[in-house]
C-alpha cells in the first residue's frame, strides 16, 4: 500500500488531466472551476485506499474515486446556493462568480457526470457501484433537507442530529470506501465492514468539525473560528450544552442563539464558556472518541491482514487528531 | 398492441400507486406534488409502446418508463426556477409553492430517484438503460444551457436552434423509445432506428410547439397564444422571419422583439403578420413535415411487421395534427 500523500497525488494528477473542455462552455466552465479549487480530496483518496486494502491496484478505482469527488463537488455547488455562501475554499462560489441558474444547471450536470464514470466498469460492478451511489446520493439530499428543517426547529434531539450528520456527511465517506471494496471485488462481509468503518469515522469526523469550529486554533483552523456560533447553528456542542445546562445557563444560551450582533466577539466568548462549563465540550470529545472506537471495532470483522488493519487505524487516528 | 389511451391509463395507475411517502416530508412532498399534476405522460407512454413494438409485454417497461417521467419532472422543477415561472400545468410551480431551496433539493432527489428505477433490471439491461439515460440527461442540460445562452445572443443560426431543441426536447423522446427497445432486448439496429424515429419526431414536435404558440387556436390551445412573442423568444418562426425579411420588415421585427408593452395585443398581431408575409409560417410547417417524414423513413430500417410500422406512423401523424 501507498502513503496517503501518494493517493492524493494520484487523484490530483488525475483531476488535472481530466478533460472537461466541452460545449456549451457556460455549462462546463463552472464545473472545471469548482474541481480546480482542490480541497483535501479525502473521499476519492479513501476509495483508492480501500481498493488496496483488499489487494487490488488502486489504478482500477480511479473512475469510481472520480465519481465520488465529482458528486461531492456537485453537492457543494447546490449547498452553497441554499446557504447563500459567498466563498468556498477561499474563492467565490459558483453562483456568486456566475449566477443562480449557472449554479443549478452546472450542479445538475455534475451529478449526471458522476454516474458516467461508473461506465468504465463491467456490468455487475457497474450496477453495484451505481446502486450504492444512488442510495448514498439520495441520503445526502435527505441529510441536507434535515439540516434545513432543523434551522427552524427548537426541539432537535441528539439522535436526530446524529442521523442528520450521518446522512449529510458520513454515508458518502462510507460509500467512498465501500466502492473501493466493490472495485476490488472482495467479499460482501468485507465490503459491509469497511462501509461501517467509514460511516462511524465519518460521524466522528463531522463531530470533530463541530468541535474545531468552536475550539480550533485560529492559527491553524482554515475557517473563521466561531462560524457556527455566529450563525446560531445547532451543532452537537450546542445541543449537549442545552441538555446539560441549568435553567439560568439555558436561558442565556437560548438568548445568545437568537441574536445577530454586528461584533460577535463577546457572543462567541460567552457561548464557548457555556459549552465548557456545562461539560458539552467534554461530551463532544467523548462522542468523537466513541464513534472512532466503533469504527476501529469494525476492523475485527474484516478478513484482511493485520498490517492492513494497522494502516486503516493509523489513518483514522490521523484524521481524528487533525486541527484543520 | 394497445391503444395510446390504454398506455396512458397504465402509466396513470402506476403513478397513483407509486409510494413516495418517505421522510423527510419536506423533501418528498414536493416530488409527490409535481408528479400528481399529471400532464400528457407522453414520454413514458412512448417507452411502453416501443416495448410492445418489439413484441414484449409493456409491463416489463414500467420501471424504465417511470424513470423517464420522473426525470422529465425533475427538469421541469429546475427549468421553472431558471425561467422564474409561477405556473406549471395551471398550478403553482414548486419553488413558488415552497421556496427556491426546496425546488433545487427536491429536483436533485428526483434525478437520483430516476436512476433507482433502473435497478429493477438485470445488470446488462441496467447498464444499457443507465448509460443511455446519463448521455440523454447530460444533453438535456446542455440544451437548457444553449437555450439560456441564446437569450442574450442576436446571431443564433437555424442549425444552432435546431441543435438546441434536439438536445433540450428531442433526445428525451428518442431515449424514451430506445429504452423500450432495450427492455425488449431487440437488435441494436432496431434500437438505433427507433431512437432516430423518436429524435426526428421530437424535433417536429417542438417546431409544432413553436408554430402553435403563435398560430394555435385560442379555443383549444392550452397556453396563452403569443406567449413566445410576448417573451421575445427566438423561435424557429422568428429566426426564419429574420432570414426571409427585407430590410424594413427586419428592422420592424427587431424593434418588436426589443419591447415589453403592457398590452401585447398589437405586438402579437404585428409579429404574426410579419411571420406570415415573410413566409416564415409556411417554412415552419415545411420543416415540421420534413422532420416527420424523416422519422417515418427510419421505419424502413426497422425489422418489425408492417402493422407495427403502421401503428408508429399513425401515432406520428396524430401527434403532428394536434392543436394543443
Amino acid at each position: 500500500m501507498r502513503a496517503i500523500s501518494q493517493y492524493q497525488d494520484i487523484i490530483q494528477a488525475h483531476f488535472e488531466a481530466l478533460n472537461l473542455t466541452k460545449e456549451p462552455n457556460n455549462l462546463y466552465e463552472p464545473i472545471r472551476y469548482i474541481l480546480s479549487l482542490g480541497g483535501k480530496r479525502l473521499r476519492p483518496v479513501l476509495t483508492l485506499m480501500a481498493t488496496e486494502v483488499f489487494d487490488v491496484d488502486c489504478e482500477k478505482a480511479i473512475p469510481a474515486a472520480t465519481a465520488v469527488e465529482v458528486f461531492h463537488n456537485f453537492s457543494l455547488i447546490h449547498d452553497d446556493i441554499m446557504d447563500d455562501a459567498p466563498l468556498r475554499r477561499g474563492n467565490e462560489t459558483v453562483h456568486e462568480k456566475w449566477d443562480l441558474n449557472t449554479g443549478i444547471l452546472s450542479g445538475d450536470a455534475m451529478l449526471i457526470l458522476a454516474y458516467q464514470f461508473f461506465e468504465n466498469y463491467e456490468p455487475v460492478v457497474f450496477r453495484d457501484l451505481a446502486k450504492l451511489f444512488s442510495k448514498t446520493a439520495l441520503e445526502v439530499c435527505e441529510g441536507q433537507q434535515y439540516d434545513v428543517d432543523f434551522e427552524t426547529r427548537d426541539d432537535v434531539t441528539i439522535p436526530e442530529y446524529l442521523k442528520m450528520i450521518e446522512y449529510k456527511t458520513a454515508v458518502l465517506v462510507a460509500a467512498a470506501m465501500k466502492m473501493g471494496a466493490i472495485v476490488a471485488e472482495t467479499s460482501t462481509e468485507n465490503a459491509n465492514a469497511i462501509y461501517d468503518f467509514g460511516l462511524n469515522l465519518g460521524i466522528a469526523f463531522q463531530l470533530q468539525d463541530d468541535y474545531l469550529d468552536a475550539f480550533g486554533d485560529p492559527e491553524t483552523f482554515g475557517k473563521q473560528v466561531g462560524g457556527d456560533i455566529i450563525e446560531n447553528k445547532k451543532t452537537y456542542l450546542y445541543l449537549k450544552a442545552l441538555e446539560f445546562s441549568k435553567a439560568e445557563e439555558k436561558e442565556q444560551l437560548l438568548h445568545l442563539f437568537s441574536i445577530h450582533p454586528s461584533d460577535n466577539t463577546d457572543k462567541i466568548q460567552s457561548v464557548k464558556q457555556i459549552f465548557t462549563q456545562t461539560g458539552a465540550d467534554a461530551a463532544t470529545q467523548q462522542a468523537i472518541q466513541g464513534f472512532t472506537l466503533k469504527a476501529f471495532q469494525t476492523l475485527d470483522k474484516m478478513n484482511i491482514s493485520e498490517d492492513k488493519k494497522a494502516i486503516l487505524k493509523a489513518f483514522g487516528n490521523k484524521l481524528m487528531s487533525r486541527n484543520v
